[in-house]
């Protein structure tokens, strides 16, 4: 039996002796293969690296499976490199941080940018098992931990009442756990086990019916519509749900100023962000950024501009017709409550 | 709307005022990418360059199909470009070459060669359509006709007698006349139509059951089991249908060897090859290279050989038990039998 393992080189540093020793202790051929596998490295030489040592490793395309162990970039170029070996090799990923063990863990997508945009090319070939292990989540930095409850709270805005309130109550101690039980037994009934799991199955609820996206009307594309193009012009200061979070923010205010949300709820909202220590507003966001975001979507998207928007706490629908003059009196307010809290030096 | 088109610089060269004058007549916005799609040539960097054309140009993902005219290696890159873009943009399929009309325009395969293998890496995503126009074998060379019809016998030695007969009795004319109509009224009983309809499907049967080869016993693998190493050996001596036309006499001298083809059905099958001007042997193809071609079978296909072999003309079974003593009295009688014939200069 051999296995290929692709690992984040942090990864490695920290698990890397406790993953050869699991296979070693099996008595499996392994090889591990570790990686920068950041945001900007997410290219198709990246891919390219590891077909070149999955092809002089050899494995059976058939029973032995390539094993992803990293961040959402690790699970989708590795995902990637093995739907593109030999046609299709099985692949299985293991995320380590919380955005991945969120988001990048559900679902058929694998990806790499092209072209200084995200996930341009890729493919949608799922996995053959995911594997969830919330105790990676222990060396998480803090800032990464904001950053996978932005997903979180994502599905809680567009689906899920009881999950926001669970955010709005536990948010901060869940951040400060890095969502490890207090008390062991409680696994069943400790915030941190049912906000994930929460999270995760609004996720499979609208991805599974739509695992190749052929209906474009998606809520999970909340926080997706203006942020892609937001990180990559300001890569790699933001994470990526950093920069999902401050879209999230503004269609907030998109949803208040169409009278979608009261300034009470939408007040909430932006209190919760706060709490769970994610940005809800950047400089570099502007509104000819945001035109741009809303054009490109419309070109790409059939023709419709199918914008999300939370219509009262854990609700949403899908939107056509949000006029541009919308846009702007939302981006003005927007503005004008954070632009100087926000500007404080860090 | 706007297509975009991947087309092959020789079929440029002689079909691309035509296609530009199509879609001019239509009023589509389109860009014609003319590609040096050889052998040689089939690599990831291929993809990559028609990927950022198509990014520059710029299509909606749904609803406007890349359109890839040209042989096998062209409708194979560019639907490997497609199935990345965007994680899968639709493609069109208009091979020009009779190989790519039998063989390339059937069944969901896109690939490239990686680390000298053959389609090492690619996807198995079909076309929306495949447009089959026979004209544009008229400016086809003869040898490349010949090519073509290698895998025309493939079907005929393994599911169609009927098949074989024509290819028989007509196979040189049809060469002569490049597959052409002779009478235009007779599109549906001449040999030309008859023959080709009969090869696409029969390997249509033999690959809609099985699109994505989770069986790996696969008849349309017959003349596949030691051509891909020689291809690439000796690239570009030979055109993929010689290479397997090479492996096919060869398997055929293995079933006679092993009793289950007579010697006046070996003889039909090789003086058959022999008017199809295809070559039945080759001093490169060594027992050395045929015992690797065998072992590598073994390793990629679970561990069984499930090497195709004609039991009678038309008719064909899967086997894994082929001994090794087998093999090497049937090189050694296949070599005498065909060695000095073979060896005259060309």
């Amino acid at each position: 039996m051999k296995r290929f393992i692709v690992i984040d080189e942090t990864v490695n540093d920290l698990y890397g002796s406790q993953v050869a020793a699991y296979f070693k202790a099996r008595g499996v051929k392994y090889k591990i293969l570790h990686l920068p596998t950041t945001e900007e490295n997410k290219s198709m030489t990246l891919v390219t690296s590891i077909l070149e040592e999955v092809h002089k490793f050899g494995i059976d395309r058939r029973t032995e499976p390539i094993i992803a162990i990293g961040g959402g970039v690790c699970l989708d170029i590795a995902g990637l490199a093995a739907s593109l070996y030999r046609r299709r090799t099985p692949y299985i990923r293991v995320p380590t941080t919380l955005l991945a063990y969120i988001d990048a863990s559900v679902g058929a997508k694998t990806g790499v940018n092209f072209a200084n945009c995200k996930n341009k090319l890729g493919s949608y070939i799922p996995p053959v098992a995911t594997f969830l292990d919330r105790t990676f989540l222990c060396t998480l930095p803090r800032r990464h931990i904001s950053n996978g409850m932005a997903e979180m709270l994502k599905m809680a805005l567009m689906k899920h009442k009881g999950l926001f309130e669970l955010l709005q109550k536990e948010g901060r101690s869940l951040l400060d756990s890095r969502f490890q039980l207090r008390i062991p037994e409680n696994v069943h009934t400790d915030a941190a086990s049912v906000s994930t799991r929460l999270a995760i199955e609004t996720m499979l609820e609208e991805l599974a019916p739509n695992l190749w996206e052929d209906d474009l009307d998606r809520l999970v594309d909340f926080g997706h519509i203006i942020s892609p193009e937001l990180e990559m012009k300001i890569l790699p200061e933001l994470l990526h749900g950093e920069a999902v979070n401050i879209d999230m923010a503004f269609m907030v205010y998109v949803a208040h100023e169409r009278g979608f949300l009261t300034e009470e709820e939408k007040r909430l909202i932006i209190v919760c962000m706060q709490s769970l220590e994610l940005p809800v507003w950047h400089s570099d966001c502007t509104l000819d950024l945001v035109q741009r975001s809303l054009t490109e979507r419309l070109k790409h998207s059939g023709g419709l501009l199918r914008m999300p928007l939370p219509i009262a706490l854990g609700k949403a629908r899908i939107f056509n017709d949000i006029e541009d003059s919308i846009v702007c009196q939302a981006f003005k307010k927007w503005c004008d409550e954070h632009c100087e809290t926000t500007m404080k030096p860090q």
